[in-house]
């Protein structure tokens, strides 16, 4: 592997896609497509269904490969970092007779995705691209039509995990989260605070409810929970904001 | 004005235009250009250049209005609030005769950009349509080929206003900078962080600098001055973080 470049791809929506990420994938000559398990198919097969409309006519090699899991007890840090050798393992076996490479990455190469940590893990080191991507705090903006901040002031960026274990992030007004299978926006009080969330974000079953988080919570939750379960998976984020 | 679509267009490179993006210009029939004077006009050609390159056939009109100037005195929001009235004036005035209106917005219409308030001002209110864009902290990122946030962490996106003026924000190792037209890093203990900083993102002539704030500081702020004297104009932005 002599280049790997990853595409941020944004959140699902092929028309995401910019003309530099579809000119990347084009260029690339093999494609490695992570394969999940049953549940998450649909993803693997939107990453193909991007690759066929982006460069149809390019066409470049497609692999497979099985994500390895992480382990879920002991140690966060240590198992994602046992998970990450065994990911940079298994794209090395993958794209073993392979010049150039490309990686899909969901929204944005930087934003909690952990792709560079593990091409960071690649021996011999290929030249790394990165090709910027809509990320879910673009795709959650748009979709309610809302500034992410107030004007001139700061947010917070973070994970439903940090909200769970930390409370409100010190300091904030507003703050966007994401990565969160809990809902811990149930441990805020729900008087202070408006709520706007989005799941499947810029797809064609495109979620959002926005309101006080009080008299919204339960609707979002109930939601959230109808949701996962029909699709056997769900990608959601939301924008808290303080109430004056 | 029946519609208008506030379309984010990334930092100033063509290809960072997404497909969805492309189709909303393509289909408004009205593409409103602010001019910002002399200086700045290499920006309003740019825009011409991507409508061009991303709607050949289409060909909406495009039609050029004087962006209105921000009184500099006085109170900083309250000079805001008539600007913002002043701008909504001109797009009404530039749009009298159209009925789907597209204005195409560097990075992402929810990112320290004010068109979505401006847009709220307008009467009678048209149905205001968001396509999001790859933003300067994507495309900054993308540049240095980092992450922007540790490992399940969080991290602030703020301006450097608020540095200058409220110091390093609370409780954050990793922070984005941006609209800091006045280098406010040299406000802090340049030993205490690393810096990845970028101009022009994305566009030819792109400037990136990284290392110890310490070390690469001064070499920032020299660049930063030639570049901008050279252009008449610059868009730049950092991450900070703090070491270990």
């Amino acid at each position: 592997m002599r280049e790997l470049t990853l595409i941020g791809i944004g959140t699902g929506n092929p028309d995401h896609v910019t003309f530099e990420a579809a000119k990347a994938i084009a260029a690339a000559d093999t494609v490695l497509i992570p394969r999940k398990g049953d549940q998450k198919s649909d993803l693997a097969d939107l990453r193909h269904q991007i690759i066929a409309k982006v460069a149809p006519d390019a066409a470049p090699r497609i692999i497979e490969f099985d994500l390895p899991t992480r382990r879920g007890d002991g140690d966060y840090l240590a198992a994602v970092d046992e998970w990450h050798d065994a990911i940079a393992h298994a794209w090395t076996a993958a794209a073993k007779d392979a010049n150039t490479v490309a990686l899909l990455i969901w929204g944005d190469p930087s934003l909690y995705d952990s792709s560079l940590r593990i091409a960071s893990r690649l021996d011999p080191m290929p030249n790394i691209r990165v090709v910027a991507g809509i990320t879910t705090l673009q795709a959650l903006t748009a979709a309610h039509a809302i500034p992410i901040n107030e004007i001139g002031a700061p947010f917070v960026v973070t994970t439903g995990r940090q909200l769970r274990d930390h409370g409100w992030p010190q300091g904030a007004d507003s703050a966007v989260f994401m990565l969160d299978g809990h809902c811990a926006f149930q441990t805020l009080n729900g008087a202070d605070f408006d709520i706007w969330w989005g799941a499947y974000l810029g797809m064609e079953n495109q979620l959002i409810r926005s309101g006080p988080l009080d008299l919204v919570c339960a609707d979002i939750i109930a939601t959230r929970a109808t949701a996962r379960a029909a699709h056997g998976w769900i990608m959601d984020a939301y924008v808290l904001r303080k109430r004056r």
